[in-house]
């Protein structure tokens, strides 16, 4: 049995407003548990008539959520399928797309690769300026983006932007991400609670009927293909099986990726020299 | 028999850039006389050869257009076909899109729901930085956007912008919608008519089948469907049967939508609170 | 036979990090040679294993590339087809497009018409925010963008945008560039060679593999179709031969174009009184 109720806790503001927090000490990994925790929210929110908003925020300062557990707790999350008939992995972020209740992450700390992705399926993205660290590291691990991310972002921020983010592997700041339009917008931290909360209630506030319509207007002309989804996730799972990627991802579980706080804040910074001796 | 004159005004600068200054005072509220002002001036336009560039701007400092009329002045626009075979208020906006004629919103002043529709079929949009409330507030009046705005938002601003322009369903200034690309650019209010008119004259300057044929390759691809189109008019009308959009419209023309300049000027920052006591 | 070797140089940084330098005094014309040379450095790369990332920047300072040659120095390019099955111009554009080497502009200097469309069809595009003019010129010329810049340009710039750079047809400076998303950052003059090497060599460390699927997958979701860019291309040769596009040419030709320095800097300046007494 997987443990998910230590890995999000729901705080019910209203029936209309619910904020999420990712609680998994101490970097908040996106594991099997963490995915089929989301599994567990999405069959609830489905269950509540009244909901309308849910806001996505971390109880660990530095950590949003960090990124795919490379460990092996990643469970079936990849193979089996969800109620929408996609893969787990999939399915979580389409579903969430889909759904009636409009989703806001409001971001502090890292959020790399599948967290990026996450972040990317909810329908807002708000940004601490001083204290993001955003990206898709995956091609500096021998991989590449395969929740999502290389079909969300094009549309987003455009191909050159898109091919930065993805080719480069790095991190980007709240400024930066607002200016490429990666996020919404960065807000100065001691102001990002309120204005997030603001936006929720307001939109707490309309109908229900209203929302989804608008939503649903909007997904037509803006969502990614099914196809293309499958795509990127069959090509990862190929990917992950290539001895230049499994020498990089043991690189850098050595260098204390998932084990040290400090590294764990910083690795995409080494990716350009983590095989140099 | 509408009265379209008293609506908008056309003045011809030269056979080949006119302006054109909507004055329907004291809001420049978006009935069926302006729509059927707006068809008449592409009757006239799509006869007028000479004719290179339209820009579109109001008599009224506070009010650009203000937003669709809620008192039933809406006559048939919704449901009666114009030349394009699509309603008359879809074929409007289409048509405009696809004239050889070159179109430019210069902006002050509150533009809001149809308004907004208006302004993102016009070819290009500059914006008064110290005056201009831009935006979707359906949503907030238990409706959505049914003239394009789902359409034409992302490809524009990306999903997660569009979702908090239409969502979120309040006001943008300047600045913030020229850093989301909702509109070209915000300029200081001293510098818009001079920089919108040496553009304006720049552009009629060029030949007109040079123009037409880059327009025409651009909107190959970059206009949305007739279908989808279609599809948003459709769900608005029958959104606007709906008992609470009808409870919020009746609420705010009780607060004084349509009749006090100061309601019709911030009214969109009610919307969170409108149904409480 | 064509000499290309003056046209462009290749420096191997390393065996997986190339600079092409574009060397074709005074003015880096994209004429035939220089697409030739291009077609060349196109076969080199692809029989180039090692090879991750090519830089391209130009040893000329005032001048990246600097536009379509207008004295009938063309060839065959925009009629005899290249190795993909497209008329060598395009093909040119496409394949660096789907190249499994990552291409990155480095940009100072005037970029305009087919220059821009080159950048375009790199991966990334970053320039000196003290020292660039880019855009497309073409509308002013009585011609319009034939090699993918009306693709091109909507779904990185938004249909708004993109149409006042097309047909504007005037310069934009490095910030409005970056604002506007047609190129992916401006740097400071002094900063910039740094910040495209640092990111050249990262990307250079990373496996081929993962680089090209990750591309694969972003290119599926972000390049126009073969179709939209024969019909721009047609279009464009059709126009080439209307009287008004020769007149304004032949106008530009003897106001110093390809001869002056100082024209050839600033000549789009001029396009809205070209032909003025």
């Amino acid at each position: 049995m997987i443990e998910t109720a230590v890995h999000l806790r729901v705080i019910e503001e209203t029936s209309a407003y619910w904020r999420v927090v990712f609680d998994s000490p101490p970097f908040n990994i996106v594991d099997a548990a963490m995915i089929y925790g989301l599994q567990d929210l999405l069959a609830r929110m489905e269950a509540s008539p009244s909901l309308r908003v849910v806001v996505f925020e971390s109880a660990i300062p530095e950590f949003y959520l960090s990124h795919f557990d490379l460990t092996g707790k990643t469970g079936n999350i990849t193979t089996a399928v969800g109620p929408s008939g996609l893969p787990i992995l999939i399915d979580t972020f389409v579903r969430l797309t889909k759904s009636p209740v409009v989703s806001i992450a409001k971001i502090r700390g890292c959020v790399r690769g599948v967290s990026s992705e996450f972040v990317l399926a909810c329908d807002m993205r708000f940004a601490s300026r001083e204290n993001m660290r955003l990206g898709h590291p995956e091609v500096g691990v021998g991989l590449h983006p395969g929740g999502g991310g290389t079909e969300r972002l094009p549309p987003l921020v455009g191909r050159g932007r898109a091919l930065e983010i993805v080719l480069g592997a790095n991190d980007f700041d709240g400024d930066t991400a607002a200016r490429y339009g990666y996020v919404n917008r960065a807000l100065p931290d001691a102001e990002l609670d309120e204005f997030v909360d603001v936006l929720a209630r307001r939109i707490a506030s309309f109908d229900r009927r209203a929302i989804t319509a608008a939503k649903n207007l909007v997904n037509q002309v803006s969502l990614p293909s099914a196809d293309r989804l499958l795509d990127s996730l069959n090509s990862f799972q190929k990917a992950l099986s290539w001895p230049e990627a499994q020498e990089r991802i043991q690189a850098l579980l050595e260098r204390g990726l998932q084990r040290e706080v400090d590294f764990e804040n910083r690795w995409p910074a080494v990716l350009g020299t983590l095989l140099e001796t």
